[in-house]
């Protein structure tokens, strides 16, 4: 069994705890599978996919998630599948945040991700178009440019993130998610949340 | 006596209370004055002030300011030298957050202004090139995509500001000074703080 999420820019897939990405450019060779699992975002990377592999199957609708938030994307759907309690942070371009309590979802917000920031300084004023720091302490005050925007952009985000934990396990995925985890105690990095949520949706399905 | 600031855009003219400006692509016609004193953060507009008004003051570096913080702006600097105690917001394209204590410049942090935070979606990904909703209720949990960028930004604004406040009373200016301060009980909106530094600077040179 092969699972297959298809972000924008690439084919992520997962067989038996290995990982590996294609680019949706490109032409994905899968090794032989029986099964071949899919959640997208990407309608044009999809059919490409079920062109090369017409056996696939889409389960991008079958999960059986329980929140009130309306356009709640499918990557964020799976990954919070994947969590009964916590709060679930993915981590790239955009920087999205949901809260689960008892396979609930009580809902989630989101920031620009780490280097969009960098780029809405860029747009505020010239003289902040700098590279953060990326070793500020969050909890001194800065003494100049360059650690007053990365204090301001990372101490953001860190503090939204914060807010909404109260006490609960944060899993980071996505490609800042093993930077942002270290100003957290109780958290945890794990790039396999969606294709875990998936296996979920997956035993349900089968039953 | 009439008090300019300078900044990117505008002259900020002051007198007996009394605001008013000027792009500085347009030529100001100053009311009779004995003294007219300036700050400035934009050399090119200075340079034609004072070709207009050779008798001019530039009190930019006259501040007996202390502080550690390298690069401070004299925008920044004035502000804040109207403020024994207390934490200066300066809402603009970028926002300034400084802090004082007994007259001590403590340090400060730089956020991407609101409009900045808007682009800085924009630039994430397409489907978050939303306006935001400045109905927005800062402690519940978003439901839709308008909402969790809102709440992403503005939360994230406020929180930043709520981390250094620690008990002082809050000080807004700049144009989305007096949005921010409804989430702040112990605040205050003055767009006089530049002036008032300047005259506390003036009374300190006169002496």
């Amino acid at each position: 069994m092969i699972l297959c999420d298809i972000g924008n820019s690439f084919f992520h897939f997962y067989e038996k705890g290995h990982m590996w990405k294609v680019s949706v450019k490109d032409r994905p060779d899968l090794p032989f599978y029986d099964d071949l699992f899919v959640v997208s975002v990407n309608e044009k990377a999809l059919e490409k996919l079920k062109k090369l592999y017409p056996s696939l199957q889409d389960i991008s609708d079958s999960a059986d998630f329980n929140s009130s938030y309306v356009g709640l994307g499918v990557d964020r759907v799976f990954a919070c599948m994947a969590v009964e309690d916590g709060v679930i942070v993915d981590a790239g371009s955009a920087i999205t945040v949901d809260v689960m309590a008892s396979g609930l979802h009580l809902g989630g917000f989101i920031l620009p991700g780490i280097a969009s920031m960098q780029k809405a300084y860029a747009l505020s004023a010239p003289v902040l178009d700098r590279k953060f720091n990326f070793a500020i302490d969050a909890e001194v005050l800065p003494q100049n440019t360059v650690d007053a925007i990365s204090f301001g952009a990372i101490g953001a985000i860190v503090a939204m993130i914060q807010k909404v934990t109260k006490g609960k396990k944060i899993y980071f995925t996505g490609g800042d998610g093993a930077y942002l985890s270290k100003f957290f105690d109780n958290s945890a990095v794990d790039e396999t949340l969606i294709f875990k949520g998936m296996q979920k949706v997956i035993a349900n399905l089968a039953r």
